[in-house]
């Protein structure tokens, strides 16, 4: 019998996370402060973030962050998450490519987003802080802080976008299950959601007018500290451990990746999988490809424009340099809402500025046949952002098909779509389209910005 | 670091089927034909199930059955489940019982369900048939079988008990996705689903009444037969993988239970995960209390008869030794749909006719909060039917805490609750209530069958 599955002993789990910024040739910019546009130091983001985060974020020299004890122990909770041989998906496809992908759709709240989430509420309790705040899309980060606070005794209050609050009314219950208030973006709880339903009072919200809320009621809050799902590095650098992971069970496997594949919103679960096997590109010469999934209808990797911006809608953060289709970008309504962001994360933009990654972009109608292809190969239905990262290994294993060749491929299945069933349900009923953004409205959004 | 979660290795899982029926001493009595009362052979059951199924179902015998290839190699794609700790929820009720969990909703579908389907399928496709109906409750068991009968081949049709169709559109969605055709039960697609409906145009479905409906549609269909979640034996005898594994790691853990604790609708889990330990008190004398958790408004375990009575609604099958509340019984609409049915299986009911388990009844309420409590304390949100586990569990932890007692109790999480938020969102809002039966109501029930 073939082994489909791998899993690491507990022993055998990452202690450490990896620091990619330290092996980089070309380090990322520096963030800016809008006003005096001067690089941002560590204590400039005490105000937002925990303490440690803000050092993590800048940390462009230690290679290897320990990680808490007692985050270890939580992660041991549900980690590894299973390494599997996507045998049903490589028999529908008809391809000689070895398919591999990492599950992190077992973890509890369903996705990879626990592995920061579990990061950050920790440090917060750690530095005394009792309140966090945060911004959601589809929900799995609001989830996985939501229980994550719970977990360390923090309250959680969650903007979560509005478009995506009506499609996908269980995930808001999850959060509130776990305890957690949820407050659908744009509101009137903050300045700069006002001023956003002033000027649209229809406006669906995107991931940036959330994290504008999130940021603002943060500050405005005594004791209270903002949390952020992706985007940022110490994000991607606390989701290295889905590639530590998966670098030892494909060793168990006895492959290494020709090509590693993620969907990619900020860059989370992109530089989670990637980071730790791109280390071995930078250091020894390895020829891995890492190829980022984006949205068609969302495409800062293959169509924006590498330039300082801010991270959020209102502008409350500081400078970012790095891809982007600009921050008062509105996305349209897709499903995979966690990948409804104007910009990447800074070591992504450098890294693919750098050639170092490619990206490639995928409708959503062809993101949802992709989901129930594997859905019906390997019976797990994918998040509509994981059918990104699925549509574009099938690509990859249908050109290994016309070659012939049986290159190995890793992709990540950062979350299950059990929660976006009504997504499904549109897409099998032929109610869903595609947005692909021509060049020209590209342009106009970059141009748009104040 | 405490172990929190425990696996077993590929080459450690079950060979064969764990047959109770070889060990009891009072073995169930025989099924019986309405018409002759005469006992039921395999043969007579042969035009509803594979014939295969229908040898198991009878076999008193043989104490192992071997899992075929094929079985063993998809039950690797998800299985070992993992035994885990629950270190949150003892913490959480203070207890110093030492509570594990074997947690079944990791598998592909979200519960144990697909232990008898990927079974199931799989003897019909050697028997060269080409279709499957079945019935479903939440949809827990027509995920599992539409998902298996994919892999297999097979074409799918699924009646849906028509409450659970309204209350738990993502599981129809679900059933969708991976090609099967489902309808709301009772309907006009069947002689049993028109009388049933003559008779009472409003009436909500109840697992009889979708049995009914399955067994027809099957019997009507040239190369179709009928396969069963729960209730008959050779489902159980599938269900006890999760017993063997869970014999296993407990073992890992240096433990071994004094209670085992599952939900209880037909008896698929609670069969499954029992019957292996169960057996140790047969042949060697261990005392492990086993206890089947049911709802308060459908006791058929509690409060219901012993006696001969129909698996359905309409009369098509056998007539099963079997406590029960009546076959025309209609439980109130709860939301724990897998566990709406009048009866239970023919060998849990000798078993606890010859007492060698127990049954206890929780109400509606008291089962979400079990299952809130859970949730927050170790990340997973149950299905409504495991909240009834969990709240049994949580009761005799508490004894456990008043007593001073380090018991170890072992519950099967038969499944997880991502699809049934909408049930969660009406209990936190205040509008669910209990619908516990008066032993008049009971009797009246009882004494209003044809």
């Amino acid at each position: 019998m073939k082994q489909k599955r791998f899993f690491l002993n507990e022993a055998d789990l990452p202690k450490q996370w990896y620091n990619i910024q330290a092996d980089m040739v070309n380090k990322p910019m520096p963030l800016l402060n809008p006003a005096t546009k001067e690089a941002i130091k560590a204590e400039d983001l005490y105000p937002i973030f925990a303490k440690e985060l803000c050092r993590q974020e800048l940390n462009q020299t230690d290679r290897w962050i320990d990680i808490p004890d007692k985050v270890r122990e939580m992660y041991a909770y549900y980690r590894s998450t299973p390494l599997v041989r996507a045998y049903g998906l490589e028999k529908a496809i008809g391809t000689p490519a070895h398919i591999y992908f990492k599950n992190e759709s077992v973890s509890p709240v369903g996705s990879h987003k626990l592995n920061s989430a579990l990061a950050q509420a920790y440090y917060c309790k750690e530095e005394g802080i009792t309140n966090v705040t945060t911004e959601t899309g589809a929900g799995q980060w609001g989830a996985a802080l939501s229980y994550a606070a719970k977990l360390f005794g923090l309250e959680a209050a969650v903007y979560q976008v509005k478009i995506s609050y009506e499609q996908k009314p269980y995930r808001r219950s999850i959060m509130q299950v776990f305890g957690a208030q949820v407050i659908p973006s744009p509101s009137m709880t903050t300045r700069a959601g006002k001023d956003i339903l002033t000027k649209d009072p229809n406006h669906q919200g995107s991931l940036g007018t959330a994290i504008s809320e999130a940021v603002e009621l943060a500050q405005m809050t005594p004791n209270c500290k903002y949390t952020l799902g992706s985007v940022m590095s110490h994000v991607a650098l606390h989701q290295t451990v889905i590639g530590l992971e998966a670098e030892k069970q494909m060793e168990m496997a006895g492959e290494y990746p020709d090509m590693v594949i993620a969907c990619f919103g900020g860059g989370s679960n992109f530089g989670g999988i990637s980071f730790p096997f791109l280390r071995h590109n930078i250091l020894e010469g390895k020829k891995t490809r890492f190829i980022a999934a984006e949205p068609a209808s969302c495409p800062k990797l293959t169509k924006g424009k590498f330039e300082y911006d801010f991270g959020d809608e209102t502008g409350y953060t500081p400078l970012l340099p790095m891809f982007t289709l600009g921050h008062k970008f509105k996305p349209a309504n897709i499903h995979a809402g966690g990948l409804r962001y104007h910009g990447a994360g800074v070591i992504v933009s450098q890294l693919l500025k750098d050639g170092l990654m490619e990206a490639v972009d995928i409708d959503q109608l062809e993101s949802f046949k992709a989901g129930c292809l594997f859905a019906k190969a390997e019976g797990i239905i994918p998040a509509p952002e994981s059918c990104h990262a699925i549509a574009a290994t099938i690509n990859e294993a249908v050109k290994c098909k016309e070659s012939g060749e049986s290159k190995v491929i890793l992709f990540n299945l950062s979350g299950h779509g059990l929660v976006d069933m009504s997504s499904y349900d549109q897409y099998l009923a032929g109610n869903l389209v595609d947005y692909r953004l021509s060049d020209e409205e590209i342009e106009k959004n970059l141009a748009a910005q104040d």
